[in-house]
């Protein structure tokens, strides 16, 4: 299959939501694509394509889809795979970055030792919306000066403009959804 | 290397952390094992490797770190992902278990449409402790016909009888630890 027919076949597979999880909420489920070996690991080459000639060293993924995409890309690359977790599941020194959202505010949160300083990283999340999650996590992989050399997202929701917020950032993402 | 060694390098890289999330809980911290290539590509090969010549269709992970090995088995033995998930993440039509947890419930929730009656599957977790989320999991695969040929676990928290709970299942653990 060409890239574009692979596209349009991710595509087909998404399944759109209205109203989860609450009223005016176009949810966008992702799971059918995750059922599919094929379609899964189509998705992980092309995410993985910008990176094939670069020196990576870690793919950090964001709790918990974050960490399904991250993962994959993680054993495709050889490189090692790191969790950005919500607050209080990691137990040894840590630093947090905590971010609003539409009602109150969430917390990330990311081993010291699990990035040296200069070291190459890609950031993975499943979706990018208004780019308050993404954004928080790679203030964490700043915190401890890694190097950002990209984000790959699965899904962008153009609308919300998350790309704006990111833009000093190589930001890729699969399939972009205006609603 | 053998696979002795391999489980040895794997039982130096685990972190035991005394008292986390609190106090009497010896918490294993697996995120070393997960930052090296090596090791974490060494555990899921052991991990796959009862499935080698057996039909598998689906591997179901456990929200959220029974994500990041049910992935990379899924991967690695061509199979698709299905996620349980906790409460409320899942948009479609679902079965819940609510399970028991020392202090208060927890609930758990799996797709209808993700395993048809009789599909061969593998169910994953990062950790076997009392053994109540994996029975919950076991559980929702059930109530769908699915046919769990096995249960993989990395780590077993031998003291705490998980699998005496499950002994109606072919399950294997990695690793397993005293305390």
């Amino acid at each position: 299959m060409t890239a574009t027919k692979n596209i349009e076949a991710l595509r087909g597979a998404v399944k759109s939501i209205p109203d989860f999880p609450k009223a005016g909420i176009m949810f966008k489920d992702i799971t059918p694509v995750l059922s599919s070996p094929e379609l899964f690991s189509q998705s992980i080459t092309m995410m993985c394509a910008p990176y094939q000639n670069k020196q990576v060293s870690k793919v950090i993924g964001i709790e918990a889809r974050g960490f399904i995409f991250a993962v994959a890309m993680a054993l495709q690359l050889n490189c090692g795979f790191i969790p950005i977790r919500k607050k209080g599941k990691l137990p040894r020194e840590m630093v947090a970055q905590t971010y609003q959202l539409e009602y109150g505010e969430k917390t990330l949160e990311l081993h010291c030792d699990s990035i040296q300083a200069n070291e190459p990283v890609i950031l993975v999340d499943d979706v990018l919306a208004t780019g308050g999650t993404s954004s928080a996590a790679a203030s964490l992989i700043e915190q401890l000066h890694g190097d950002i050399i990209g984000i790959e997202i699965f899904i962008e929701l153009s609308k919300l403009s998350g790309r704006e917020r990111l833009k000093s950032y190589n930001l890729h993402s699969l399939l972009q959804y205006e609603d």
